[in-house]
């Protein structure tokens, strides 16, 4: 075997590896019983244990000085090698465990703090939890990551190539006409009525199967359970979705399933070739939620989807408060100032994310401290969204993002709208009669599009140049702003 | 840390990937997507791949070498990982490897020879897997493994401390009670009717809760799901069992269900003190087939228990094809010749294991050959149960068994039903008013005892020791065949 070949094998067991790690994930959301968490903690490390231990293993340095590719997809595998093994080594063995042992702890106590709405609760953990990212941060900038930033180098873990800089003059030419498109909408007369009526759980997990049924979901290689908070998970053959039902509110359970729909069928969609290789999962965070969200919304939200959709409830729950296809078109998109990032409309989305990222970058780049946090946070969302905070689990303590020591993620979402934006515009360019289809019920033309233009390639191309490749041009907001006046202006009647 | 804490902790980590080996099985056969067979197969390999290196580590060699125990737990724990150690160590890599690689596609070719009752397309299979075995019974007992025999030493992974002497010498013992039952049985005027009906899957699934529950199954660390063969997984805090449907015979849910139970609630019942050790699972093959054959049998098929059921199954199915309890305790304790061992009766199951015993040793000591296989298990069956195997699928190709590896595994069913015959002597007269409980549905006494008298040592013990210490007295067939000639002379009439 050369180094290569050594090198790409090691790296197979350590991918099944992974997935086998991903695997108990699922169970413990889903099926695992209740009495287990604390045994299956000691499972997980276990698993994470061998994980750390090969992902640093000094053997993978050895190949990589001697190994050389045949093709272009063996030097994008050494590549996305080299530099997840390079992040691996910079960071210290003893960091790296403190870091696991607390944010381990920390997401229970988040948790906690978050049901009692008691914020004193979790600062020192997030105290430990900041203190350490800022050092992982400080690691990997001086091992070249992020060019030398610390933030910028906790960013490239799930976005690589983006930077703070690009992503803040990205959202400073975005925030003025999200704003102005906020405040048009507000003041709009007329607004579109919210759903209301009983849906029985079991008729809303039929028609969420259907749902992903429409959108192509390959149920050979995946499964629909319920979780308290919904997420996809596996690669290759084997991606399995989850959403959860509040039987007041059935969109929730609808278009979380359609959002984890375009998660899982981005891992469907990949070349088998690549399965177990480095090329062989979404490429960064952003383009994955690229495709969860134009599933979501600029398809799923679409007045052809959502017609069809109109008639699917009518049959299976009767008469809705809201009768008309045009209506209940309205009312899937309405839009209203919340405290919750999860349940936000298209327009405020975004809006959500550009403050967090302003105060995790304070908390990194200073001046911003764990202990102001919670002023900070309650300052800021009554300046954007024009409402007060009224308890931390409408406030700081909604996401589990940072407890888990997740920053420099949350823009990725905001990337991901952007891509999809992108991919949009590209995608009804060359599928002129995509309405007819999804007024049928059916998106897997749009499935297909995806697939062949994004998915199907995987890690092969980094983040902007498959989309850039995919959409014929490079990407920005523009279009994805242009799509959001264009329809709210439409819906609001402004 | 001393060596015998580096080891233990060692040890735990090991215990802990185990369990996730066992948890992506269970996940193979109860939820895993059709399409994504090929992918676990290379998942599969990596988790095993990581135990064995672990298992043959030559740090548990200097480990033991220097480990000193403070206590009895303690010096059985190194006792356990000791022989672990060596029988791990005596086979060679080479073997092991070239083992894992035939079982795992001879399973698949053997369902293929069972579906299409070809013996030819699986004899090729079964000479490699029988000549590995050999030669790995060969390492085995070169190492001091079955004091030097070859059957005994592959036999001891499953019972430690039996041997095939010790074995025949009580088959040939049993044998001629339970052909004398057999004939009386066959014989007698007036046998009892077999249950007829159509029994909807969600009602026996509903039943099969109940009925685990009625033994104390604990459902904050176990559930319940669907397979194609019933089967437990887990230890600790996580034991799940799985049972199977047939619309005609209900009995194949309910007794697949108590069996099942059985095994799993010895799992949940060890002490906790000992989970991830290595006494924190259940100490041989033959101990934990007494558990589920206690509460299949002694228990779940006496009169008192299927006078309760007989009621549920009135209120659950209306009217039954049988219509008194007296009655229905009879067509649960049907007694009839047939092909196959996991649907076999009380009183054939142990003539069944039997025949397996002596043709695996013959092929093992004796003269015989996979060639002639075939032709000597339907010679012997003709002799045994009086009727002419009719196809390979009801003949040699039934079992799994053989094919995966598994020789010198069968006996230990019959030696767990006759240590079941011991432990309920005792039960029985340490709980004299079991019946009053068992006929309300309530076999929790019961597990109460066993939890309390062989369950929660886990692998504290030695089986016969473990059983002895329960029962008060050595085991031997002699209750067994008491409780079954009882049993059947009073259900026969004879």
């Amino acid at each position: 075997m050369t180094a290569f070949d050594e090198l790409i094998s090691f790296q197979r067991e350590t991918e099944a590896l992974a997935q086998i790690a991903g695997r108990l994930g699922w169970d413990q959301e889903t099926v695992m019983p209740r009495g287990a968490a604390e045994q299956r903690g000691e499972e997980m490390a276990a698993i994470e244990g061998v994980l750390h231990a090969r992902r640093t293993d000094p053997r993978i340095g050895d190949w990589l000085a001697k190994a050389k590719a045949a093709d272009a997809a063996g030097m994008r595998s050494l590549e996305l090698i080299r530099r997840a093994y390079g992040r691996n080594a910079a960071v210290p063995a003893k960091l790296a465990a403190e870091i696991a042992r607390v944010t381990s702890v920390a997401q229970g106590i988040w948790a906690e703090a978050r049901a009692r709405n008691d914020v004193a609760h979790f600062l020192p953990t997030l105290e430990k939890v900041v203190a350490l990212m800022r050092e992982k941060g400080q690691a990997l900038a001086a091992a070249g990551f992020g060019a030398g930033d610390p933030y910028d180098a906790l960013l490239d873990d799930y976005e690589p190539e983006a930077t703070a800089a690009m992503i803040a003059a990205m959202f400073d030419r975005m925030r003025p006409r999200l704003v102005a498109l906020r405040e048009a909408i507000l003041g709009a007369a007329n607004p579109p009525k919210p759903l209301s009526g009983h849906f029985a759980e079991a008729r809303q997990l039929g028609l969420a199967r259907d749902l992903a049924t429409a959108f192509g979901y390959d149920w050979e290689r995946g499964r629909l359970d319920l979780a308290v908070h919904p997420f996809s998970s596996g690669s290759g053959n084997d991606a399995r979705i989850t959403t959860r039902v509040v039987e007041g509110d059935p969109f929730n359970c609808f278009y979380s399933t359609i959002h984890e729909v375009g998660h899982a069928t981005y891992e469907l969609g990949i070349d088998p070739a690549h399965f177990f290789t480095p090329l062989g999962q979404g490429v960064s965070m952003g383009v994955h939620e690229s495709q969860s969200r134009i599933y979501e919304n600029q398809l799923g939200r679409s007045r052809a989807f959502t017609g069809w959709l109109h008639g699917q409830m009518h049959a299976i729950f009767g008469d809705l408060s809201v009768a008309t296809a045009e209506e209940f078109y309205r009312t899937v998109n309405r839009v209203q100032s919340g405290f919750i990032r999860t349940e936000a409309d298209e327009v405020h989305y975004n809006l959500h994310i550009m403050m967090r990222f302003d105060l995790e970058r304070a908390l990194f780049g200073g001046p911003l401290e764990v202990a102001d946090l919670e002023d900070a946070w309650n300052t800021r969302f009554a300046k954007d969204f024009g409402i007060a905070v009224d308890k931390p689990a409408n406030g700081m303590l909604q996401d589990v993002h940072w407890s888990v020591g997740l920053f420099g993620y949350f823009p990725t979402y905001a990337l991901g709208n952007v891509y999809a934006g992108c991919l949009h515009k590209a995608l009804r360019a060359d599928l002129p009669d995509l309405d007819a289809h999804l007024a049928r019920g059916d998106a897997r033309p749009a499935t297909d599009w995806l697939r062949e233009k994004v998915q199907r390639f995987g890690g092969l191309y980094p983040p902007g140049e498959v989309i850039e490749r995919a959409a014929g041009f490079a990407p920005g907001e523009g279009p994805l702003l242009d799509y959001l006046e264009a329809k709210f202006r439409a819906i609001y009647g402004l």
